[in-house]
């Protein structure tokens, strides 16, 4: 763990800015760097006088290709002391002090006088904004110097780059031109700079021949790919690929997945037969690996002959390609322009995933076009293969991780799925992803099967796919909820094959694919010989790089040159193993040692800790049936009542226990467990159990504010993005839920293995809740709440059915910091 | 008015798409222009035959740069008939005929099969979209085959382009590359299209004096100009110019500006002194016109020596950029990096902005910088200057033109301010736009006020400006409230040397800069001899240039191409003179004869038509004092009092009238005027007034919705901008305000001339509600709420006074349809 800059925070601030991927370096790697990009040069080595190589460095910060009255005038409006510009400061003063360096420093970084500082103790104010300053002797020595501009040009502006991007995005190394001999790539500060010409990217597609015929056409499935990479390319840079596999990407099928949506309101909970199942019963049988015969090519040439335009794309993808890396989008089986059929997590949409790295790492030949085997190689890559991307785009780097592909070297996961069980199921009960009550697999599989939208492709496919979807939706078995052989082919998690490095990043907010994916994912990578990183934010859904208290671009950066271009950069050393936004205060972000606790605290239900709100020790499934239809209709509503502290609407249907208010902070670092003993007066079962922080707070927005519009350019006259933010909320609310986990009761021992429920008997329902990470403050209590059907996440059924539970033999284990 | 498609429209659509911009063209031209644009070339002016003339035009469709299996292969995928792809179709027919032709066209204008239509009426079903279909015979002969695709180019897509805008989006233009002669600029439907190079575009920033010396220090003030220009200008291409005069643009004091706003719950109405003045007494002061001398060039060049680069840009300005025109940006006097101060709504700001534009049209000079004098031409630019842009921006826009300045020759100005009393004052009472209670004139200039970003210029503006903004305090007057010097001299509505042709566009929602502003505009121009086209959407205060139902921007391109390239387009003729989305269906743009209806219908308040809901005739301003504060702390409390027709909070302070059931749909066109016989206990008073369209129903959304984010093009490779629509919402509300109105009782008169007010007295006060255009279903009833203190716009007192009405006395006109 290396955390260079959070140590000399000093007060309470209202703006604070967060450097994780700043790599120390000596004076002498300083100077190269430096003349790498050109602010040492043969001319600046011959200056000995630090004041005037002050001025001709901020000339040159001022860009060469304006004109030199324009850039005296600009040094005449940035104040060096309260009574000087920088101007006059270095015509008539012989040295430079910290507090003029760093005066000036706070204007370049966008800092505004009277607004942000007031030009009376710059380097107090830097360490406020948390921005490291130089250890340098005051005034500045030659050297000192060096190294202060250095450190400077490294440190983030108010807007959220660091400032030789921002100067990048000023046109500081376009300024130079094509022919100039800039090196391409150049690394500063082991991170890739922004010199590769963005308004002449060549976009082209090619096919990839994928191992795999999943609509059992009796041809192998091509897949369309579609390549972005630099001009400098085609002038002998290699370079290496950032892949985003995203089945959304070629076009969606909305409103027919939409008619499609489950109605949980119709579902029931049935009881099951039980079963002596172990994992073996419910192991996905191994693929068919008999295939149609490869193509192969008949000539091969050089030259794609088909383009394309995007209108989505990733902002972190689109900030790589102006950094050196060449982007490749495909949206694999199913999907428009390409072949196959689509399963949702099915192996053959890790094949069609795969293939395409295999393509890029010179393992497959891909074709320019559908008809006319002409092969065409990756010859532009480096064969080092890196993947980005949230959600469904996240999971397929996941699978393509865990298939252990030759050539794909690290995977940034953003909010991915590791087992698609986990998505829409939860200890043998159908749970929703968060805000999709309703969707499965089935309705995944429908919305991106982008193939139909061309039109010959929607009439020819018409009849399977709709055979196929109704195989879908038997498989997935919306009636049991368990684990079963369809679930096992889509659990990632079943492969120990995993190689490459792995910067793992999800929201802690994220309710949709929840945390567990990014847990599991990490318990089953530990062992394994590879690097894992992990960034935890407060986001639910989110991706991460245009966030002003924490420079994730920059991490990315660094990570990628380590991993994709193998400069050695110290960022497995540099970057935390484990970095955690905190819940509890804006903008901080602490570093850990490991997501998941030992430390655990266990406590009786029924110990005096508790105060029981309702006084229930039974509960039961059914409200009467107008309130269920109300606040079905409208779960915020119910949410509310289920979430008092007083009388509320659903006394009946639930236990709610709280706390005495924590004496000191606590921290939940990992999975809560519960272990109820409960009967049920049927014979079946189902409990849902929700932890609460209560007390009055200004917490975080639940989705992050754009602090500023298009701030951030992503390259010189390139791509914009939006600065955000997750700030405290304007209002003060009264709690907020820290993790949920729900079980049928048939499923005591795991998701697949079926035992009885007799009415009147009492069993020990153990189950672990979401994983979190959460920072409960002094003086707030702790809730919990047992109750049946989860009206955001469980099937929303009103059967009778009820509960009681021992609170004696009933316990909560928190693991703790 | 010139409406093409509306009118065959045949049934209820779930998607509307609206033309108004398609010009009508002769055969001969058709094939000049598809010539222009290389559809017709050498070789097709060969083909007689339609079958293998539409073959051709398909593949250079789909662009002749890729290559010819993959376009086959597209052919392939697009079907003409239920059973043959247009490949096949077009291999095995003799003729085309328009189903087939329809078919193919829907599927380029990327409707989906399946989702969006089935192929068995295409022509019906392009009706239904709203979208043209051609009058050629069916089958195609070679001429009818050639204007059905002139026609198909010219038709919007699905996300809102015309498929020629789409296509050069998607490359067709940039195939050619740069040295092929293409025309640039060229014209196709009388609008100018997408040929120009987005990725290598000039951008430079010059100096212009401005003949005005706001800051009093001597000097002229110098401002700065931001240059954005095709590159092709450098080799010979003169282009027109948008210019977009935006003072947010370098920067706005958000912070300051929020800490110096009024608190609206301080305010107290006072009894002000009766006075006699007419407008002469409120006449502003004829500038000074003595001036400091001006700067002459030493010497003149064609080069600029400064750069920029820009995060805010207006997606209506890239997409003209790509299509032919240079775009400046400006922000005038006391922004970064010119001189001056603001005043808000000043002559000077007027003056910095008629400076630039006489810069432009080659009447006055600009420098490369600050201190060298060195001149520069706008060697690049033809002449023509148009200006854009929305609010503040339009305001410069509406006084730019109000000027008379020469070269300006039309304006786009969407939700503009034509009077700055109207902005912040109503009728002698201090009124808030809608949603900034407690801004005002000072507040705004200090937020624009951007030249202090600079540290040098912010520590030596400080203590002046601080002066500045007192004195803007005590001018605006928010004690009294009246029209005065100041205002006179921020009301552009004054001049009558208007010259420029305007298209106006306006929300219909917009109670930030409000309707008035746009109505007094039109009738001050009405008499002149220019042009004015007016579009009145349902937005509050939006752009207009990326919505499905409208193209708008088509409308603005045809507009330009006739203003600034002096094209005979027809633009006159073509663009309807007053166009109006429809409130009460989604989708629907309806022209009319003129805004403001010369038929009105006046009823008494009394009339047995109203029912008075509280059976008040009296009145009171005050509340009870927590209620009161409840109700300042979150107005949407209070507004929900205000409008409910049952029993409320606010019985006391409220007259609510409300109308028996419409028996048909009414149209509200113009300005409601109310005539209002009351009596106050007190010597001062104010009214308030709502008129409310009482009903239930779906109402459009008051913010629109982002159908596809980034699905618009603006060119190829260039920006992107969102598709949105205003659609409504997804449940029926029971209300919507139409309009509103206030007014102080000693202003019965005009906004300046005072008279009494007898507590116990009555008067007759008459005054106009804010103008619109509003239909009001047939059984929906009209209220009015009459009150006293409103708390979303008027100052927030909650002194005793009481009023009395007779309802006898008092009517209401509606100007109807």
């Amino acid at each position: 763990m290396y955390n260079y800059f959070n140590s000399i925070v000093t007060e309470v601030l209202t703006l604070k800015i967060n450097q994780f991927a700043y790599v120390p370096t000596s004076h002498d790697k300083i100077v190269q760097e430096l003349a790498d990009i050109r602010f040492v040069t043969p001319k600046t080595r011959k200056v000995s006088d630090p004041v005037m190589l002050y001025r001709q460095f901020l000339m040159k910060f001022l860009l060469e290709n304006q004109g030199h009255s324009t850039r005296e005038h600009r040094l005449t409006t940035i104040m060096a002391t309260a009574e000087q510009s920088v101007d006059e400061y270095t015509k008539t003063n012989a040295a430079i002090s910290h507090e003029a360096f760093y005066n000036v420093a706070l204007q370049l970084l966008q800092f505004e006088v009277g607004l942000d500082f007031d030009l009376t103790d710059p380097v107090k104010k830097m360490h406020e904004f948390g921005l490291p300053t130089t250890e340098a002797a005051d005034p500045f020595d030659r050297d000192g110097l060096i190294d202060a501009w250095y450190l400077l040009l490294n440190t983030r502006t108010k807007f959220g780059q660091t400032l030789i991007d921002y100067l990048a995005g000023q046109g500081y190394y376009a300024q130079f031109g094509a022919d100039s001999g800039l090196k391409k790539p150049v690394f500063f500060n082991g991170k890739s700079q922004a010199v590769f010409n963005t308004s002449k990217l060549i976009r082209e597609v090619v096919y990839v021949e994928a191992p795999v015929d999943s609509d059992h056409d009796g041809k192998r499935d091509l897949i369309k790919v579609e390549v972005i990479r630099p001009n400098e390319t085609n002038k002998g840079v290699k370079v290496p690929v950032v892949f985003t596999a995203s089945p959304y990407d070629q076009g969606t099928n909305d409103k027919q997945a939409d008619d499609l949506t489950h109605d949980v309101s119709k579902d029931q909970l049935v009881h099951k037969d039980p079963n002596d199942f172990t994992k073996v019963d419910v192991t996905a049988d191994a693929p068919n690996t008999s295939l149609p015969p490869e193509t192969k090519p008949e000539q091969m040439t050089d030259t794609a002959e088909e383009s394309f335009t995007k209108t989505w794309t990733y902002t972190l993808n689109d900030y790589l390609l102006a950094h050196g890396f060449a982007v490749v989008y495909s949206s694999g089986v199913g999907t428009k322009d390409s072949d196959g059929y689509r399963t949702t997590g099915s192996d053959a949409e890790t094949i069609s995933t795969t293939a395409v790295i295999e393509w890029l790492s010179h393992n497959r030949v891909a074709f320019t076009n559908r008809t006319d085997k002409v092969g065409i190689e990756a010859w532009w890559s480096n064969g080092n293969v890196g993947m980005t991307g949230r959600s469904y785009l996240g999971t397929l780097a996941n699978a393509a991780v865990l298939s252990g592909v030759d050539g794909l070297k690290t995977a940034v996961v953003e909010a991915g799925i590791s087992n698609w069980y986990d998505y829409y199921r939860e200890n043998g009960l159908v749970v929703a992803p968060g805000g999709f009550q309703g969707e499965d697999a089935d309705i995944l599989a429908e919305l991106t099967f982008s193939r139909k939208q061309r039109a010959n492709q929607y009439l020819e496919t018409k009849q399977s796919w709709e055979h196929q979807l109704k195989a879908i939706e038997k498989d997935e078995d919306r009636k049991t909820g368990d684990y079963n052989k369809f679930w096992d082919a889509r659990n990632y998690l079943n492969s120990d094959k995993a190689k490459a490095d792995v910067l793992l990043v999800h929201g802690l907010n994220d309710w949709n694919v929840k945390l567990s994916h990014a847990y599991n994912l990490k318990e089953l990578l530990k062992n394994d010989n590879l690097t894992l990183k992990t960034v935890l934010h407060q986001g639910q859904h989110e991706y991460l790089n245009n966030f002003r208290s924490v420079d994730f671009t920059d991490m990315v950066n660094l990570w990628l040159v380590n991993k994709l271009y193998g400069i050695e950069n110290q960022a497995d050393k540099v970057l935390p193993d484990v970095l955690v936004q905190d819940n509890a205060e804006e903008q901080t972000w602490k570093t850990i040692i490991n997501w998941g606790s030992e430390k655990t605290k266990q406590v009786s239900l029924a110990d005096e800790w508790f105060t029981n709100v309702n006084g229930n020790a039974k509960f039961s499934n059914q409200m009467p049936a107008e309130q269920f239809k109300e606040f079905s209709d409208n779960t915020s509503k119910w949410r509310s009542e289920l979430y008092k502290l007083d009388t509320s609407k659903v006394d009946q249907n639930s236990i709610k226990l709280v706390s005495a208010p924590l004496e000191e902070d606590l921290t939940i670092n990992g999975k809560v467990h519960l272990s109820i003993n409960v009967a049920s007066d049927q014979n079946l079962g189902m409990l849902s159990a929700k932890i609460v922080d209560y007390g009055k707070a200004k917490r975080l927005t639940p989705t992050p504010q754009v602090l500023e519009p298009m701030q951030i350019n992503l390259g010189y006259n390139w791509r914009k993005d939006n600065l955000r933010e997750f700030e405290s909320e304007k209002k003060a609310t009264e709690y907020k839920k820290i993790t949920d986990g729900h079980i049928n009761m048939q499923n005591r021992q795991n998701s697949y293995h079926i035992d009885d429920v007799v009415p009147g008997e009492s069993y020990q329902v153990d189950f672990d809740l979401e994983p979190e990470v959460f920072r409960i403050l002094k003086g707030h209590k702790i809730g919990i709440l047992l109750f049946s059907a989860d009206l955001d996440f469980t099937i929303r059924t009103n059967q009778e059915i009820n509960y009681t539970v021992d609170l004696n033999k009933s316990s909560i284990t928190l693991p703790i910091e």
